[in-house]
């Protein structure tokens, strides 16, 4: 059972967006034990594409083509697709419906564009779009399978995942077994070390390790003859690598770290407050990507200039002069100045050289200090994360996270990388 | 003169990696004006390769294939090429030359897979590699060009940027002009209504629409024998386009609104201060991705609890009492409270329903209240943006630093799309 990836979108072909959605679909495919054997991605013409089609039908089970469908005069999947399949196109109730409520929900009116996405192949089924207007479609033949979605990712993903899958983790005979574990703070050939001897579960099941700026995202998967053996020999390996380093391990499928930290404030109906320098936001967005977060997050001060960090958080003058902004002893006096404040449990700050300017001998670019304070105890930790400033934002922002999620479970606290290793 | 590209790996097909080279290929390529028709990416199997490589090099004039040339046994470029062009591999020394250097300028020892890069195909040029040890290599024939790059980011796009593209540029007839104009606050369907008679400049001009939750990127390409005419008719759709929508233009190629308003402070010696409730922080974490940001923006108050709202900002009790966290005059009370504090010449504010909890009958998921104030003027205005919470903070932001924007370039403020209509 062999699946074919067709990607439309001239923006594609000249490098204007990276093909992001194949990889996301590839990865998803693979997750049910489907084969992708191709990748085709090609531009908005519709004999080129009918062609394509036809190749793709002709060699593989499943085809899942994605991109062209909008309202406007440079998407031709939906015609290219009916011209394939003899279909024609008429107008759906349901899908109009769908897309009325859309534009409903954002108070706008529907122009003829987006009224003409609700016609749909006669001779194919639809499939629900809630996050935009543009249906899918599904053609099922003597057992082979053609889906059409969107491009746009967001409504791409939720198509995939709630109407696709479904329909293809039916079809496949062999069992799969997968799982992801989600770690931080320990980069990639850290891990491999920490590995050794790791080949001897490599019979059935297997590992790849996938880097981010978030940590190292490790997935495990295992196909056999029988569910129960693939999940046994997936089991062994998930053992393996929790006893190696289960302290850096934060969440197993694609659960993220805010996700987890969240769940643990609520458990224990702890609150939260934030101090930012560095990470300038990004640490209260993230707190706050969880639906419900105010159960747990209170406020965040996003204190940039000293001034501000005097004003808001209470640091002393002098404190700024003799340590100056990026320094232990700001850090922890911006974590105490909002716990202070805000009358919450606990508390994080950061300040640190984001770059690519600001930087002096003692401190580089990159160097970011992280203090976390509760009614118990207060502490700050100095990072060194690299030169790009958006990646140091973001690691500044996970590593925060981490530090929480350690204090919250009482383990120790994460140490820079450079000082794991002896 | 068109062009494929073929990706070549496992791990493209599973989702591990995301082809960002295909991207950088084709948008070099583009910049060449040679036309991309297709990208093709498949796995490690010969026979696979072999079939794609015959079927690439029948329908086009330029091939260009990247990946599978490592050392191990997954690695099956070469010899496909090899068979498809009935190439002998012949022992470089120039090739070991480098390799050797490569190896000696890092201090390690060749293995026997290494100096097994060195062998070549009798029958094509090879193209150096100083980056690695994989050398690339070209077929030329009847004028077209074959041409086999390594995978390795570090190691293809030097290779693509001195030999491939030297090689090509001189093959290109054609003249090709293309810019992106950045849209925000107006939807792809109201940009096609406003556009109407476009198409008149669709003979050598053409437009694409790159729809995000930031907005609509407008990609206007032009290709023409001589290059004056290329842009002349790139002139011609890009003045037509800013006659229609030129108040929703903040950006010509690529360049981020953060990165525009940064500028625009900047000049102005200007800074900013920002309260934040719905998008938490994001706003503030926009405004500092631009490096020298300390310069404009002085600090931020995520203020998500009434009583921080209170507190960090002033507002009083009564209004969140009588009008409710998510209104007008909350909205307004924040931005003058956190100018007030810091000083600043501007201020922003955020306040919305970002859900999925949290909605009323009146106050739907995705309603947010912006406010805008200077010592020149103050005022808030309600948008409806969607159902998911991620996007709704995004939107909240983007549309914040436009509202940011059109102030300082005294444009009128953005209207919620829905009474842009009439």
């Amino acid at each position: 059972m062999t699946t074919e990836i067709i990607s439309v979108g001239d923006e594609l072909l000249i490098g204007q967006v990276v093909n992001t959605n194949a990889a996301f679909i590839g990865e998803l495919c693979s997750s049910q034990g489907l084969k992708v054997q191709r990748v085709s991605t090609l531009g908005d013409e519709k004999s080129e594409l009918i062609q394509c089609f036809a190749r793709a039908w002709e060699e593989h089970d499943i085809v899942i083509v994605t991109g062209g469908l909008g309202p406007t005069h440079d998407d031709v999947t939906r015609d290219a697709v009916a011209e394939f399949f003899n279909s024609e196109l008429l107008f759906s109730e349901p899908v109009f419906d769908d897309i009325q409520a859309f534009f409903a929900s954002r108070q706008r009116d529907i122009s003829d564009a987006n009224r003409d996405q609700a016609l749909v192949p006669h001779n194919a089924g639809y499939l629900r779009n809630l996050h935009g207007t543009a249906p899918g479609m599904h053609y099922e033949r003597n057992e082979k399978h053609f889906f059409v979605l969107p491009g746009v990712p967001g409504e791409m993903k939720p198509m995939m995942q709630n109407a696709v899958i479904p329909l293809l983790s039916g079809l496949v005979s062999n069992a799969y077994a997968s799982c992801v574990i989600m770690t931080t703070g320990i980069p990639e050939s850290d891990l491999a070390e920490k590995f050794e001897g790791i080949e001897k579960f490599f019979g059935t099941a297997s590992l790849a390790y996938l880097p981010s700026a978030l940590g190292v995202r490790l997935r495990l998967s295992s196909i056999a003859t029988q569910m129960e053996e693939a999940q046994n020999s997936l089991q062994q390996l998930k053992d393996f690598i929790y006893q190696r380093v289960s302290d850096y391990i934060y969440a197993e499928d694609e659960r993220s770290l805010e996700e987890i930290v969240a769940s643990l404030l609520i458990e224990r109906s702890a609150t939260i407050a934030v101090a930012e320098s560095c990470s300038s936001g990004m640490l209260a967005d993230r707190l706050t990507d969880v639906p419900g977060s105010s159960a747990y997050f209170d406020r965040g001060i996003v204190a940039y200039s000293n001034k501000s960090k005097e004003e808001e958080l209470g640091v002393p003058a002098e404190l700024l002069i003799e340590h100056g902004a990026v320094s232990r002893e700001v850090a922890l006096a911006m974590a105490e100045g909002i716990r202070a404040r805000a009358g919450t449990d606990f508390a994080l700050s950061t300040t640190g050289i984001a770059g690519p300017g600001g930087a002096s001998e003692d401190k580089p670019v990159g160097m970011v200090w992280i203090a976390f304070c509760s009614n118990a105890q207060s502490f700050a930790i100095d990072y060194y994360f690299g030169n790009d400033r958006k990646k140091n934002k973001t690691r500044t922002a996970q590593t925060a996270l981490e530090m929480l999620r350690r204090a919250l479970l009482g383990l120790p606290a994460l140490q820079p990388s450079n000082r794991t290793r002896t």
